[in-house]
């Protein structure tokens, strides 16, 4: 057991984390709370890639973007910074990955424009609520991540490929699943393919992009959810001199409960 | 074009079945208003009947029941007669088809309890309205039918498998009509199966056990609903004395609206 698991509410893991206390990643604590990807760009940048997210919802849904210098999200978290409040960041220069702080005080500029993106732990519980199960969370593994055919909608500079999430779930549980996370669409929302990899580009289910294997076995089929990292292989793609995500699995706890995100 | 399709009201519908004008199917008659099918038992019967619709609400949604005797579905069409009001109906005795009517004044008894169950018009129209294309409908087909291997929970003598209906649809679309007809439970709901037939005992799409052949394309999923044809063969398998039901597509049109019979 972690030392960090008494970390109950969002504003607790923030905190451990703006001490310097928590590291690591952030599944798992504060249940109940929704976790999200972040991303940092200078404001010449961020307006094209605020079209993007506007242009395409599904892999990019926006729970709270910042103005220029700000590190609150006003509505995601009143009392969080996103400059100290996650684990571990990523910086990139060009596209390329310069360092892996868990700090980025020393890095502010007052032309950043954070981007908190809505993250599928949120649905991801509500299937584990509901007995769907999720076999990578099963098997203690990252979910596998597939590049598709399907172009998102440009925007300035940002364009590229969608990128789903696949989960292996028997007929009847997917389509639980469907009518679970339809609940979600600023996470991600329902999947947006089912059953015919090969019909969104995907040849190798044991070859993810990015991830983990996971088998589908054969009384289950792949069902697909749009991914946040779609987002993030655009922005590396387009190369902009300076840009600072979350680290993998180190998300921003943010105050909105997982239930609130819910419609309906 | 028939000279029927004046017939724009469930009211002027059952009107016309009552005068013997209407001797024909139903489909694509007053748009909007549900139809329904029918299921007349004497009261020995109805109450295992009943219990076996409660305990099997997807193939089975009941949108009225009558009490012993009344041929008026008090809620389903307050000034409707069930004796009169469908276009044609069929009499079985003993599991044997003995007639074709197109009114059941005749034979009425004081003991005779009606079910009026959902029927699949109100979410293919809710699908059609949502450019989810159906198959069976563009092709003037029937749908096709399966037994399934998955019995039903019986009550008293009614027990057999889940009967259900295929449609065709590409991934996306499946996931629609999941999200769409979930909004209708009492209309069977939201499929029971997508993607894999075998897993539900039906090995050949090509050879439905009701209603007629639709191919399934390479590019396309079989989407499977629980139907309600389930009823009448657990009704027919269980050979009471005597039972009458609608005719195959001469359905009995409810004044409940489609919309009305939706959720969320």
């Amino acid at each position: 057991m972690r030392d960090i698991e008494h970390l109950q509410t969002a504003a607790q893991v923030r905190g451990a984390a703006r001490k310097g206390e928590l590291t690591e990643q952030t599944s798992g604590l504060a249940p109940g709370f929704a976790q999200a990807n972040l991303v940092v760009l200078p404001r010449e940048f961020a307006a094209d890639f605020l079209l993007f997210c506007q242009r395409n919802p599904k892999p990019c849904p926006l729970l709270d973007v910042t103005s220029a210098g700000d590190p609150t999200p006003r509505r995601a978290a009143p009392t969080g910074d996103l400059r100290t409040d996650l684990p571990r960041y990523r910086v990139w220069e060009h596209g390329q990955l310069v360092d892996e702080p868990t700090d980025i005080s020393h890095l502010w500029r007052d032309d950043f424009v954070s981007f908190v993106i809505g993250c599928s732990f949120t649905f991801e519980a509500a299937l584990l609520r509901a007995a769907v199960p999720v076999r990578h969370i099963e098997l203690g593994r990252n979910v596998p991540m597939f590049k598709t055919n399907r172009p998102c909608a440009a925007a300035g500079i940002f364009h590229g490929p969608l990128v789903v999430s696949m989960r292996p779930l028997k007929p009847a549980d997917a389509i639980r699943a469907v009518q679970i996370t339809s609940r979600y669409p600023s996470v991600h929302g329902a999947p947006v393919h089912l059953g015919l990899p090969e019909q969104i580009g995907i040849t190798d289910l044991s070859r993810p992009d990015f991830g983990d294997v996971v088998p589908v076995e054969a009384d289950e089929l792949p069902v697909f959810w749009a991914c946040g990292v779609t987002p993030q292989a655009v922005i590396m793609a387009a190369k902009p001199p300076l840009v600072i995500t979350h680290s993998p699995g180190c998300m921003f706890v943010t105050d909105l409960l997982d239930e609130e995100l819910a419609v309906g």
